[in-house]
């Protein structure tokens, strides 16, 4: 049945690995869908395709979104540097709008797909302060989905699933582990190399290193210091 | 005042040059911006980059997305035919998602460019039948975009313009011709060749047609039969 189909966002990083293998054990089949938004290293859509192989994805599909050419964000800027110490408010690593393009393309290939589900590893507890990783966006979003779509016109809007919004990194690193996620092909460092190893020291290593340490699970990352 | 940037989305037709002249005669300074979505034609592209030259855009911005991979559209996808009678229900030009996709990286660019609005060219009356043309489609994006935003965040949200929503395709063209607008490069043809000669049957032709006649305006289109 295709309403079985999900679209999954997999970045690469651990929280949309973990969305992954919730949608794969709630009996979906996945498609995973990444995108080359221009991202400062290229070692995320590599992970993309291992975890979306590793989680037996149906298919994985690359999209480009010239994200780099608005500007604005450390990530997709190599002018803006990477803060490697915690900062106030939302910080220079947001992408503007970029849940909300992610969502919109995913929208697209789920209504040719005719997929019942979109899984987004967004959460809103250990996160980095994004606008668009708040309930309020995924619920706003929804309700633009069964508007935008002919699925919703037709009565059947594809809905949008955040297993993860509510859990802390470390309940997140115990749910995956459980579902048999392999974190040491993730990566979620902003600045990783091209072997993927982590920095250590950014907003997305600590709050990953922190989650490793709360669950008490061993942390599997590779980082560029060898440990 | 930066709050004066308005993002308008120029695909190269008729209804978003008409919006175009209304943001520029509402004292907006322009930002212009076209997606290259695979669609079939690219003399679309070329008359938005006229259009935006034309009206007096401060910046013109084509923004590719890989529409194509998705598919299921007429106009991203060659294998289905562009219908040349009027169809019942949601037609086979729909884009799935299109209008997401496009004022998501619209919002994107807003927020980096601190604009206050953004236009789009949308009309629920002389349409094809889009959900994503509604006005509550809008109105959903607008909420959307209040909580997918910095600029939301602070209290500014990016407003979203829709000048031509509830207007007749008459309309439309009486009001872009008073702004000044010249028609005879705009390309609403789904089916344009290379030249932006038009077709004269598909759905956009049509409502293109009888927009003028019903306006009393002649028709500057350049039609393929050499009409």
């Amino acid at each position: 049945m295709k309403r079985r189909n999900a679209i999954v966002l997999v970045s690469g990083g651990l929280d949309s690995a973990t969305a992954l293998a919730v949608a794969r054990d709630e009996g979906f089949h996945c498609y995973a869908l990444s995108l080359d938004y221009g991202q400062r290293h290229r070692a995320e859509l590599q992970a993309a395709a291992q975890v979306a192989e590793a989680l037996g994805a149906a298919e994985h599909r690359r999209m480009a979104v010239d994200f780099a050419g608005i500007g604005g964000s450390a990530l997709t800027d190599t002018r803006i540097p990477v803060p490697e110490q915690p900062s106030q408010g939302i910080p220079v690593t947001y992408v503007p709008a970029r849940n909300t393009v992610f969502l919109a393309l995913a929208l697209g290939w789920a209504e040719v797909a005719g997929a019942g589900a979109i899984y987004i590893g967004v959460n809103a507890v250990d996160y980095s302060g994004y606008p668009d990783c708040r309930p309020e966006f995924v619920t706003a979003f929804q309700s633009l989905a069964r508007l935008a779509t002919k699925a919703g016109v037709e009565g059947a809007p594809i809905r949008i699933e955040t297993p993860l919004i509510h859990l802390s990194k470390a309940e997140i690193i115990k749910l995956g582990t459980a579902l048999g996620v392999d974190y040491s092909i993730t990566v979620s460092c902003y600045q990783a190399d091209e072997q993927g190893l982590a920095c250590g020291v950014c907003d997305s290593c600590r709050l990953r290193q922190a989650g490793f340490e709360s669950a008490g699970i061993v942390d599997p990352t590779r980082y560029k210091d060898g440990s």
